[in-house]
């Protein structure tokens, strides 16, 4: 039974869509109640959550939930709005939360900032969710600079951790995903997040956590929950099933504090980019890359930028392109060359000792020059924001340039992040880029995309800029994601991450035993499904 | 109820351990049925599974699973003896063979070649269990030699992989555990084993499985399930809940396939070895070597060989000392040094081109020189078997030498390994030792040691050395054992691997609510518990 909350004239799935308010990026629809509960439920569960947080803590009437609501992900009917928000400020007061949820069967979305910006921020994947908002947890709870290892609530920003080190003179770096400054590691991390330096594949680089189950217990993995957890942070995997993973991309707990491997200050620290003039171009700088990326001559996550992505980092489509039909590669390249930009701009860094530097430079300048690549350093592009911006990044500096995107189209701005994988092979972009092309050029959308290489990994990154204040145009983004995701999925190409908006979509693609499987964890660890239904497809 | 196998003069456990067979390393007492099943059960059990993968590979009757009964961990009780071995040559096999184990409770007990030497090879943690023996499925499926990847069925050895790679002159290299030869990547790498290169952290580098699932569903991780699985050995994570960590230390599947990556060979390779004097040096080469792993100057899987562990290789203890209480750090000291060994050996490689090896063998060698360390190469030490040995497996050589060890203290060799986790710090060592030494002294052992560091983490490894033919000295190593594991365990240093012996120990310690979490996926997955219960305490 559904029951809508119509005293505050919330409005049922059936009519959701109706009352756009139109303010930028904040989901038009009325939010309805999770699907089973009654109003009362509801009422009853807000209520015991202010007795535990304090009512200032508790957000429930509709302006006070409008900051949750804000997302740049498609919502034409805005079933992914929450209906709520929550802000603890411990872990006790986390499993208080969640015995609350599971007394009133009233979901919980957790986030840990929440900015993850063309995934969703807050808003959730299922109606009816109170997010469980942890951005009061933002204590750095321990740096070990022998160990060169943190522990950190979810609260915790990348900003905040920078600050952290550079304020107590720690030669330690942290390496940051695109939004660096207002994300959370705990979050990104979680999320299977990826950032620029050796250390970008953050899972990969994460070590220990604190977990409040479902349940209320507190689970710590790893060598968390030995004796004297001293090799907490040290050693990922403790002893038994290695558990982490099932937090990620997942909604089997509430991680509380997660720990983490920084980097040590290299001694020399070299960027470069490498420009290429054709759209094509990049089949043949994959295969460069694939052998140095794999023999860690080149150590960190490697970025494949087009034009047409750094361009709208600070340019508006406008001052490029004049014609509503999409942006033409020959408009992008005439538009970036002026700005020093080939059609493909490759970043990547060597990090060490003169000496080994050197060693390396010898290696990627000839593999470079092979491809017929310009390849260039701060020498030649010294005062170059896209250089000085992907410079940035690959010594985890931070930046939140990348954000102009959104307003490719305008102040209504849109995103979504479409993010297909593939093997690092440049015989897999060619596929993949006519028929990105193909998809988004049939709604009338630009071709705006980069590519990482991880390891040996391609990601295909591309971001579906639309106009959100346009609920025709929101609705034509919300169909063209889900034919990419199709379309895509058919030839083979995954995804490795999605936005709450098409979760249950790409979760199909692999597979209806993976499903199950999830499907079965869920229902043993959350039998009464109060975290985050929907989340990455599991209800 | 539990129901012995009378007719075959198979002993309940009150009994248990009265009749020692006395061979080398069979365990002594005869194996009883799985708690609650009846004998009739058994014998349908085994009927059955002859119907599936045919009567000549499977075996109950006592001479006929006497191999699997092979055992060096210690075993007083016979607990730990296998009730029968099956050996399925297929994944349709395995996924009948769960099958019938649902039907008739019979519990399967996974192996993939069984070679984990001093982790207790082919025998069980609980009683009653049928050997699943994978060796039969011995394909490489493929080998990727642009990505550096393969797949490959359990029973495939790293012999096997190796030959594969040579024969068709591949520029790959693999990276052996100690008895590298007749291992399986997929049982060691399940069992979280770690070997000696950079590639030495086996579940790290590994992409992929294929699990059937108690329920006889095939499960694929990661890219495995989507519709053209071109990333499964490419992309770790899939999307949703990392998975694979699952699968390992576990009982919750059965990996059929593995997904794995290579390191590309390079271009050259120089193997050292420091010498260290004193058996307290230790924690100064810790401290010296731990800025060197975590920032990839060294960038393989140190190991610090004691002499003691060293010698046992190519010596019998009575060659080295002839009195009943532990041998001394002195006696050790005198016999390394005629044959060029210090007390602490320290192992380690650089890999790349000759002027990057250049560059980090200066810092390398200023490292260790200001810690008095002797820092030794191939000019000097060639013909060294000791340095021999290490410089084959820092390479992915395989070598079955270390096997040596067993025959310690004579041909009725047993082993166990003890392996408590602390951080890379020096001041660790000194307490471990002096622990170490303690407890197995009391008990009249040696202490035989190495320590490695992965990258932040110091794993001691401790064997247990000890004359299994005598059934006197097989209950003491036992009770040592266990002492080892609860004085380390309260002094916060808890195991990251044991052997079948003392699985529930170690999992004690890392907690009530990681055991209650464990046995609550283990619920739900395996309802019926047929999976190779009583796996790392896990019933």
């Amino acid at each position: 039974m559904t029951v809508t909350l119509d005293r505050r004239g919330l409005l049922g799935a059936g009519v959701a869509g109706a009352a756009s308010v139109g303010l930028s990026g904040v989901a038009g629809a009325k939010p309805v109640l999770a699907k089973g509960m009654r109003k009362a439920d509801f009422k009853g569960a807000i209520a015991a959550m202010r007795a535990v947080v304090g009512p200032e803590w508790v957000f429930a009437d509709e302006d006070a939930v409008r900051p949750w609501r804000k997302t740049y992900v498609p919502d034409p009917s805005g079933r992914h709005a929450p209906v709520g928000a929550v802000c603890p400020g411990t872990v006790e007061e986390v499993q208080a939360l969640v015995k609350i949820a599971n007394q009133f069967r009233q979901p919980l979305w957790p986030v840990s900032t929440g900015k993850n910006m063309g995934y969703g921020m807050t808003s959730t994947a299922a109606p009816g969710q109170v997010v469980l908002d942890l951005k009061r947890m933002n204590r750095i709870i321990s740096v070990d600079p022998e160990l060169c290892t943190a522990l950190v609530e979810p609260g915790v920003t990348y900003r905040q951790l920078k600050d952290y080190l550079v304020e107590h003179n720690l030669p330690l770096w942290i390496d940051v995903p695109t939004v660096g400054p207002v994300a959370s590691p705990v979050g990104n991390t979680l999320d299977r997040g990826v950032g620029y330096t050796p250390y970008g594949e953050h899972f990969m680089v994460q070590c220990g956590m604190e977990v409040v189950l479902p349940n209320g217990e507190i689970l710590r993995t790893g060598m968390g929950s030995t004796r004297n957890p001293s090799a907490w942070q040290a050693f990922k995997w403790g002893y038994g099933p290695y558990l982490d993973g099932l937090f990620t991309q997942s909604n089997f707990g509430v991680v509380t504090k997660m720990g983490m491997w920084l980097m040590p200050a290299p001694p020399v620290y070299k960027p470069f980019v490498v420009r290429h003039k054709r759209v094509e171009d990049v089949a043949k700088i994959v295969e460069a890359m694939r052998p140095l990326r794999i023999s860690n001559i080149i150590p960190n996550v490697v970025l494949m930028m087009s034009a047409g992505y750094q361009l709208a980092m600070f340019q508006r489509r406008g001052e490029i392109w004049d014609h509503p039909e999409p942006v033409t590669d020959e408009a992008l390249m005439a538009a970036g060359a002026k700005v020093g930009l080939g059609y493909w701009n490759t970043y990547f860094a060597l990090y060490g000792t003169p000496e080994m530097i050197a060693a390396n430079e010898a290696i990627v300048r000839a593999a470079f020059a092979a491809i017929d690549g310009e390849v260039l350093t701060e020498a030649e592009m010294q005062g170059n924001p896209y250089f000085h911006h992907h410079a940035t990044l690959m010594q985890g500096g931070l930046s939140l340039e990348e954000v102009g995107i959104v307003r490719w189209k305008g102040a209504g701005g849109g995103l979504a992040w479409f993010a297909p994988v593939a093997p690092a092979k440049g015989n897999e972009t060619t596929g993949q880029i006519a028929l990105a092309k193909q998809i988004l050029g049939r709604h009338g959308f630009d071709y705006t995309s980069a590519f990482a290489i991880g390891s040996r990994e391609l990601h295909h990154i591309i971001a579906l800029l639309y106009d959100k204040s346009d609920p025709e145009e929101e609705k034509r983004a919300d169909a063209c994601y889900r034919e990419l995701v199709a379309g895509f999925g058919e030839r083979g190409w995954a995804s490795y991450r999605t936005g709450v908006h098409a979760m249950d979509l790409v979760a199909q693609q692999y597979g209806a035993v993976n499903r199950a499987f999830n499907a079965t964890l869920k229902h043993a660890i959350d039998p009464n499904h109060i975290l985050a239904p929907g989340k990455s497809g599991i209800a």
